[in-house]
């Protein structure tokens, strides 16, 4: 649970509620057919953006924002050196059946077992890195282009509203409420846009680039493992990568 | 036929057209000069930024966005295992006039059967991929002038729509009217840009680099048969270059 | 002349007189003063951006968008082929007072003929395609200037006309005859901005590139001269370069 | 303390109250629920952005725009001169204890005196700059976020507010207030994008970017004693990386 | 004096002058307060994007749009190979004393007299250029910091004056004179944005461009005087990096 992201996200939808009640209550804020053009257009033509596959996987990926699976470093280093000891004592092959925290080190970890060579096992996981970037691009795609056209939307249905209304002006009491609803639109389309996804995909990004260095500290301790090298030093190259706090913490409980 | 493009596209409009019924009919939303300007106007000013050939292109491309040609990784990969068999029993020679699923493989295997070597045959196939590229961006480069200059178009005729107005301001009861049909050429530049080719463009981006991935396999698969691997060698160089999902199907399949 | 051009260019600017002349004539449209501002004071606006000389040469660029001078593979591809069979049989010295079709290609062949090696050759005719990208470069920056400076012009002059109709409204009437000349200047900065230069630069963009791709060919076939290649090699290697379509077209006409 | 940002700060504050006061006194530009909605609605969204930690650490480095560590270049050359002297005639382990004007120096030169080679040492160090590098990129990212949330805070606000006067409508007198209110938030939210947080994200960047001067000139001066150079040769190489400017006054000051 | 920039500035300013005047006069364009919130504002905003040293730099930079030192790229090249000349027949020695036209060709030059090679000499050259290039880019970033601050002080200046108007509408006819002057700040904006600054700004970057081509021809001609070449291949050499016209003008003159 990211506790960043469950406060923020409740906190501003909050503030806005806190703001439509304090304006005299939520009743003329909700008007179903403008969330329908706005939700409901913007669901189709986002799902337009995207082959099927990738539009319905997206909704997995928002729900990463809020229980993101985050990357144990220490439990990572910890293993790693456990299992570079145990291969330079007793080879690679006594490497098989251990257990090990996640799938990517997994692999990696068969690969040696198999007998692939450091370049073969780095090249490989290289390309899985890539292959999850590139998958968690077009999630995020799908989820830059709600903040794209949802205020799109919002336009197009204030325009409806206003073209509707200033072809019936006979009434000129009608005129203020019917403008009201107009504007609900363009309202509903900022909300989507940035407070509901926007946040979300700078979230993201956030998250995959953590996971990205997660994952070069695991290549970088297979290749530890693969030349022989002692816990200790693969310990040192692993933290290496870590910014400057998180190493001062990792060195201390070391 | 691709299911997302298609539901996306029809629920999109209907869900704009939904909302223009419910505002009291269609007919407030139909005026024919407006469509003239800002349909006509766009489509006269997007074959301004491209040559005659690409502008006409342009719209191929567009049906690709509905009945996309899906590469077939599967079928690639079985083929790709039979032929580098062949060739590794036969010779070269032995793959003359095999059935092959699509051209740009057909063009290199032809290569390698005219001696072509691997580095000859790579480079020729690499440069085609970089055609495929430019032409693609070309027909793209017209769909993202539609959505760079329909919302101008739009709020041009709107312009002209209330310079007319402000200038006749006698009859106070048609200043509503007036004023509507002014605004409904940012309606329509507005749905033209979001609605009809902002999706479409990111939507044909994507299947760019999906043809992309599938004829760097191809590429990857000719590789191997022109080094004379063994099928199973082949298939796993072309797997690794798949997304972990695709390469978990593939490999129970086999 | 480029004929996507030419029709483009008079039929959006035939839509939008079009829309004015049904909106009731082209008098309400045209006011002076207004035309000053925006067209006058975008003009020395952008002339403020660049160099006198490379302001004054952009209006050369601009007279490209219609009279192209477009670039003759097939012509290219069967002078190379004819330079390349003469240089192997009669050596380089028989290749001087060729006719060839430009001016680039003929101090290609100049800098052989006097001895120059493949690597020397192949230097200068890059630094002379970088040398012409950096001043189409500079031409097409003063159009991109025109499409940014137009639009805030309109702006400029809207707000003039709105301060001065705003300070002076004794006489309702007047008020929106003058807010509708006030609006003019905006119509003329969206119209200079998204119909006059905006696809013009795209345009000129697109001819560029097509132009890099013309003299890349050039030192491809000068570099298979300088090799002392064969036609049907030289033919081959400039031929790798086009797109297939081009390809197709030039190997049957072959 | 940055002057610059102290009196920029405080002046750019200075001349819009100013305005305000001008305008009539401060009272109708304070509304408590539009603060709440656009500073804390803002506030929530952008902690949505970030991880938790990397959000509460952004707030340190706001603190920083008004007080910089100011790198002291001269300081820092005389210390490598100093140091590379020592090393020269004494080698590397009389180096052990010295005084060093800070952190980063010190790992350096500790690395130094524990037997690391050149290599080594700029590997390790330049990894560190990555990592500053990115970690400041993470408390700008949230800065930015500032710049970009306000102002859709601000506008959702002024939405709220005129839906609620939209449909209240009945007495004319209190609309004008009532729209006052309304465009108080996007007053709010242009203050805090551009005043507030825009200005103070360009200095961030560019304290960043000196930093990074700084501490390539760190690792340029720990290179020359790695290998033993002069101590004039240090210097010479550690100059090279400044500005004329600066260099001619290390230069005279020398 | 750059003639180009002389009269597009002037004349930029006269054209809105002259619709001022057209409009009624001067008189309602001027406010004291309004120039104060938005000069002034943006002024003090701009200060706090820079560091104080960066911030009174970039005035400098501004005077040398309209006074640019233009680089005499004819004059240079005649110095050079009359310096090549003298070093072949005489040797380095001879060149101490030697009048140059400008600084960078001196420092360069005394490093070769003073016995650096033509790689050392180089690479201290070409750092000098990203000096450059960085300290130019420092004044620069201020200039675009006030065409992107200015607009947005105008908008802030027009919302305080709105929300003082919308509070006071109890005298209807001071109404449109309040609006007029609420307007003015947003026009103040926008002239200092995109008629002061913008074109500034490119002007600024397109001599930026100019002085790293001249600096990156006596780099090159100093490289051929140290490797001992000809004043006629030096020559060749230095012209290569001209543009075509450039090329044959000096070529004539020769």
């Amino acid at each position: 649970m990211d506790i960043a992201t469950l406060i923020g996200f409740l906190g501003a939808i909050g503030m806005i509620i806190g703001a439509m009640i304090s304006a005299g209550g939520l009743g003329p804020f909700i008007d179903v057919p403008s969330i329908l053009i706005v939700f409901g257009g913007a669901f189709f033509a986002v799902m337009y953006t995207a082959p099927m596959g990738v539009f319905l996987g997206s909704f997995g990926a928002m729900a990463k924002a809020f229980m993101p699976k985050a990357p144990k470093m220490d439990l990572l280093i910890e293993t790693m050196v456990e299992l570079s000891n145990i291969a330079r004592k007793d080879g690679m092959m006594a490497l098989e059946g251990k257990d090990v925290p996640d799938k990517f080190l997994g692999k990696g970890l068969q690969m040696l077992i198999d007998g692939a060579d450091e370049q073969k096992m780095a090249k490989a996981m290289n390309m899985e890195i890539d292959a999850m970037k590139a998958r968690h691009a077009g999630n995020q795609g799908v989820i830059k282009a709600w903040v794209d056209i949802a205020p799109a939307m919002g336009m197009i249905g204030t325009l409806i509203g206003l073209v509707q209304m200033l072809g019936n002006m006979a009434d000129p009491k009608a005129i203020g409420p019917a403008m009201a609803v107009a504007l609900l639109t363009t309202l509903y389309g900022a909300f989507i846009a940035n407070v509901l996804f926007g946040p979300m995909n700078t979230k993201l990004e956030g998250y995959t680039a953590d996971e990205v260095v997660y994952r070069e500290m695991v290549i970088e301790g297979l290749r530890g493992i693969a030349k022989g090298e002692s816990g200790r030093n693969v310990q040192d190259n692993m933290v290496a990568i870590l910014p400057p706090k998180a190493q001062a913490k990792l060195l201390e409980a070391a």
